[in-house]
């Protein structure tokens, strides 16, 4: 009888999470519907891909929905952890099936890997010849990135900031209880980010293909960029377009509005226009863009360079990393060493709290910049006390050490993964920068093979899983994953 | 008046700093009669550089003596910064006199450059067809290094702590107050560390002669092992015994020794013998170490290399990085990636506080293991509170907080040094591993440059200059000069 009620228990504490997965995944198949319909109007063969994928997804929705019949959902922080950490993984395993039925040559390592890539907006892409995929898998490519966009959005602006994940306590709205009180005003916030988001990628569609876009490259291109996704519909990424730089400028622009924290929008257009421009995070991110972005042009003009089109594809390229979007325009490994030594750092760097991108997010920079300062200033003055400020806020210890907690563990993470692809025998320029740029999601690597001109597709199926996992693990600001696996958690 | 008035108080506040610096000069001359007294008993050509040096030395002591005649010795932080600082740089400059002189197509950046890494026992070397100077310049070499050594333990027992630099408060060992009263016994525990550097090093002569090395190279390489600075007699490096493996293991013995804390080795000898393996640090050190070469040696012998020469030269060069010593007894670029990879992350690591080693020092990964931990257990149950203890005595926030300070300028300083050395047209893994093996005073880079079979002869003057000031940087604990270049540091 202990037994019995041991695992109805049990039932009682876990059904509610499998009860959100399926909502989620009933979300996926809606998805999932879009490239069905188009390839089935276009008479494509790949119909079959996304029907036979649809079916697992509906079947295995229904019956976890009827399992979990009667159940009310109630979270805890313990299940919050698991459903957030589940929620990507699962996603990302369904999405991949399309592939798995429809590019069968690719098998489960490949299928896997890409949309992993794909639905944590990392664009790393193991196709190549992807100018010859079906419309389906192309327009599918996309909405993974798009779909993977929302769900960042949301994870940080109701989900993160209540786990206290890295420091993300500063993003709280209202308190630090998962409670009642707070979902609904949480949650307006969370659907007025996404009409924002619906808006600017409307915007980027309309954009993309006034400025001469096929219609299907400007649906796709539109929602990689605003996700800072990365995927393009050619294997010269964005490339294709190097010779026209309004469309180069317009990707520029797009990614940038998709690694700004969307409730910034919201206040802006709610009557404080100046509200984008007051965010600190915002600021430095634009300041350290302009500088970045001004030094790395003028070096190449040193090289003997064209201003005007250094000038384009620098900022497209810049932005495209620190965005952690990872489209390519060009072979930055060719504008000479100083330029391939700022895009290694400026992997790492990531955009803004609450928007679309990864990497470290450059508050954790700001808020690690003003505790060194302080420390500085201790050094000189040891017995005064100094209060450093965020966005006009005092900075709580908690927050700091969250911050510090993160950034330690986001390079070790890098520095295991890295360790691990070198046993796999990739050189020592692919395995760090492959490593970095899974776990900071952003796309590209450095060197030859997986450089902006390569392709991850020649690696070893284990280091693709190895680096799916990096990808996954940086996409949950890897702590919310780590507290998983400390047999703490699931101590009662 | 009140002009006279300023330029008065200015000097009595800093003339004490002179003072002292006369001092060290001094020691710094009596060091160089050695080689001076070698050559002239030999009769050989260099003497003249050394009685040039001498000279200059000795008139630029008896010059600040005289000027600081009547000066009362008393220092608060601010001298003591410094007065720090100022020791590192103008004994590197003094010391490359006899090199200036004597080795003349070197020139002031090369000269500048090998005296830096000798007396910061970092160990990156320009000069080639070492084995063909002369026995005064190779011992100049040695003695610089161990000359060093003996500084760092002093700056590490005596100052560092005091100044409370990157969390060195941990090793403070009466108060916080840079007064008369701890001098003396700080003073007591330097001098009896400094009886131990002396008898090591005697014992580590000893050996290398018996075990076959030529008297100069057993006195060269005992000092350059127990201050773990990796200066050698031959361009092989260490490699010159390799087919010696009880000379390597010596080696091998003697470099950790020079990498322990030497106040531990006065509490063992005082009747606590145990004193050593109860320290968290050392237990650490030797278990990294003893993880690390058995994981390189099963990888190497998995690629087909036999037992135990693999076993011999990993150990070897294991040990000669993590404790920042230098030394190469093989190329190990050589050894798979793998190898190359935990090379490149070995050289942060350094050995324990109070020794004469590099790096970040392994009791910062232990606290900042400590705080990772403690946040992940913050994350489970938001409410507790949690006391982490290094050597059973709890850690202070402030520790924590140094040591994190010191971790990030750490990246930051070798992140923009590589920076500039890649501006200046090196590779990637040249700046990379050449600004970590500079700041972590190692020696060896990666890469076919400034590898282990390398040299740092090749590289661009304004480099050296890069990389000089990066090796005095990492010595000074890299916050001991930042404070100096604050303005607050300046303000009353």
């Amino acid at each position: 009888m202990a037994g019995g009620n041991q695992v109805r228990r049990w039932w009682w504490d876990w059904a509610p999470v499998l009860r959100v997965l399926s909502l989620l995944w009933l979300v996926l198949a809606v998805f999932m519907l879009v490239p069905w319909l188009v390839l089935h109007f276009e008479g494509d063969a790949d119909t079959h891909a996304f029907g036979l994928a649809l079916v697992v997804l509906l079947v295995t929705v229904s019956l976890s929905w009827w399992l979990t019949r009667g159940v009310h959902i109630a979270l805890k922080t313990q299940q919050m952890f698991v459903l957030t950490t589940l929620s990507w993984l699962s996603i990302c395993a369904f999405a991949s099936l399309p592939l798995v039925f429809g590019v069968p040559e690719l098998g489960i390592t490949d299928a896997f890997f890409e949309s992993v890539s794909a639905v944590t907006t990392t664009g790393s892409t193991v196709l190549s010849g992807i100018e010859h995929l079906s419309d389906g898998i192309k327009l599918w490519r996309g909405l993974m990135q798009w779909m993977g966009g929302i769900g960042i959005i949301v994870m940080g602006i109701a989900i993160l900031p209540f786990l206290k994940v890295g420091g993300m306590r500063l993003f709280q709205t209202e308190s630090s209880d998962w409670s009642d009180k707070v979902l609904p005003r949480t949650g307006g916030i969370a659907q007025a980010s996404l009409g924002i988001y619906v808006g600017v990628t409307l915007l980027a569609m309309l954009s993309y293909w006034l400025g001469g876009m096929q219609p299907l490259d400007a649906v796709v291109h539109a929602m990689t960029s605003v996700a800072t996704g990365g995927f393009a519909n050619s294997d010269a990424s964005f490339g294709a377009y190097s010779d026209q730089p309004h469309l180069i400028w317009m990707g520029t622009l797009f990614m940038l509005c998709g690694s700004l924290p969307f409730v910034l929008y919201i206040r802006c257009l709610r009557g404080s226009p100046k509200a984008l421009w007051r965010d600190e995070q915002v600021r430095g991110l634009l300041i350290l863009l302009v500088v970045v972005v001004l030094c790395i042009t003028l070096y190449r003009v040193s090289r003997g360079e064209a201003p005007f089109m250094s000038l384009t594809h620098t900022a497209f390229n810049v932005v495209s990393v620190v965005t952690t979007t990872g489209y390519a325009s060009d072979d930055y490994m060719q504008w000479g060493p100083l330029a391939v030594m700022a895009f290694f750092y400026l992997t790492f760097v990531g955009g803004c709290s609450g928007s679309t991108t990864g990497g470290m997010k450059i508050f954790r920079f700001q808020i690690s910049m003003k505790m060194l300062l302080s420390q500085l200033r201790y050094l000189i003055h040891a017995r005064g006390v100094f209060v450093s400020r965020f966005n006009g806020l005092p900075l709580s210890d908690d927050v700091g050490r969250g911050v510090v907690a993160f950034s330690f563990f986001f390079f070790l993470t890098i520095a295991g993964l890295a360790m691990a692809l070198a046993l796999l025998g990739l050189d020592y320029v692919t395995a760090l920068s492959g490593a970095a740029t899974a776990v900071a999601n952003v796309g590209p690597g450095l060197g030859d093979v997986i450089g902006p001109a390569g392709n991850f597709g020649t690696l070893p199926d284990a280091a693709k899983w190895l680096l799916s996992f990096g990808m996954l693990l940086g996409r949950l600001e890897i702590l919310t994953v780590l507290v998983l696996l400390t047999p703490m958690f699931w101590q009662k």
